[in-house]
């Protein structure tokens, strides 16, 4: 019996779908991507706002295949196979392919950066980039997938409370100002997916706090957000499986477990 | 009274207290640091070996004072603190401060980097990076605060594999080849705490298996590891404490509630 979530969806939906189908021709970069998945909409967010040329290549990560597992031993995408006269070579790790893509495309009026230039600053986001995967996504995980209402509310909370730290940093309108950013970026395809915890987790964007609700509304309304997005139908087709624990991906076994993420 | 992680040494000895008296001067860097920590000790092999200034500063991690929590929220060393003629900023996390210094002071003869220039080999090295604190140290602290021999015997083999995977990559005699690199630097300080291992967990260096052994002998006579590093009975004095799974540190609770690194 093929695990509940290889049966996901097979393809992107709406927006997303036209995005994917204007990326097939042959490039040096194939980006091996799972529509559904928002580590890798946060490479998918960056090929787009730096108009990065890539092919797109679906993956459905949970059936771990020889050659998508001789890419990233890790079996998660994304991944981003680079093509050489060598062969091919892969990275993966969403934080490390946005310094990836960074070095290879260096800041340009053709492809513009996603971190400030100032090396402080540049720093300041990718620890923030940090507080987003190591504070901010467990208590995501963890309320979703909570079944009852002690460690929801828990979840809740610390949720909350990571979301507003980082709401005091946005110098507005973006984390970084004008610029929009790999903290941003790191975040928004979470947000996307909110909606599911409005509707099943009493999550309320207002009890966040100040700035919050402007900011998100941002995220929400960025290109690059919205063309690499799915119809929301699927999205729950998919996390429902989160909301009764059921899912059976290393994220949420993970979260299940009590251990850090993959 | 006070959590006994608190009344750790309250000095560098050795050949660090030696790097310490050197860097008493004045610098628009000052490193907050604490003596026995090994991700501290990856920062301060940075700053050695990239020949950047800074001055040393002694903090007790443990203690939560005020002044520090003001530069680093999360109180953990290592912390930089950077000085301008508007105040004092800071930046913290080992990987981000190692990517900062990078930005700060540009690869050149009189401060060498270390990452590849290669944009590829520079995030395969990240990757490596990761694979170091994500998939080898939560087995390192585990195998230290296991009490019972199945635990233990589980952490040791967990270990072997992390560091195993690892050792098939290096290229030789470093890991990115001549170069010292990141990689080298995230493992070094616990492979200078394995004689511990090796003591109280039954550790062997022979079953990592090929290579390895080599590898790690040219890690421990690196001299920006040896310069930062204070005598053997210190650690101990500190480390015994997770070997009764005593320790009371963000680090140990973390280890003990299975949960991931700070
Ligand atoms: N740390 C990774 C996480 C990526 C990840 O968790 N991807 C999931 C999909 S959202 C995956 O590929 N899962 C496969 C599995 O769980 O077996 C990153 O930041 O890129
Ligand atoms: N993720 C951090 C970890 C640093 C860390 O855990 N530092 C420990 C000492 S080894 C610390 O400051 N602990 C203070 C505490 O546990 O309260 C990094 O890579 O810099």
């Amino acid at each position: 019996m093929p695990m509940p979530d290889e049966s996901v969806h097979p393809e992107a939906t709406g927006l997303a779908k036209h995005t994917v189908d204007a990326h097939q021709k042959e490039e040096g970069i194939v980006f091996w991507s799972g529509w559904f998945c928002p580590f890798n909409q946060r490479i998918w967010m960056a090929l787009e706002e730096r108009k990065i040329p890539y092919r797109y290549h679906e993956v459905n990560p949970y059936k771990k295949e020889q050659k998508f597992l001789r890419l990233n031993p890790l079996g998660l995408v994304p991944t981003l196979e680079i093509k050489t006269s060598q062969g091919s070579k892969a990275l993966y790790e969403s934080d490390v392919l946005v310094e990836y893509l960074e070095d290879l495309y260096p800041a340009s009026d053709e492809h513009p950066s996603i971190f400030p230039s100032d090396p402080y600053e540049k720093s300041w986001a990718r620890l923030n980039v940090q507080h987003v995967t190591k504070k901010i996504l467990p208590q995501y995980f963890k309320l979703q997938q909570s079944q009852d209402a002690p460690s929801q509310s828990s979840a809740l909370q610390a949720l909350y409370d990571g979301l507003r730290t980082l709401s005091s940093r946005v110098k507005g309108p973006y984390f970084a100002g004008e610029q929009f950013t790999a903290v941003d970026m790191s975040l928004a395809p979470f947000v996307r997916r909110f909606y599911i915890l409005e509707e099943y987790r009493a999550f309320d964007h207002k009890a966040v706090g100040e700035g919050w609700e402007g900011y998100k509304d941002r995220l929400l309304a960025r290109d690059s957000l919205k063309n690499t997005s799915s119809d929301d139908e699927h999205y729950f087709e998919l996390l429902q499986r989160y909301l009764k624990n059921e899912a059976q991906s290393e994220v949420a076994k993970a979260t299940r477990g009590g251990q850090s993420l993959p």
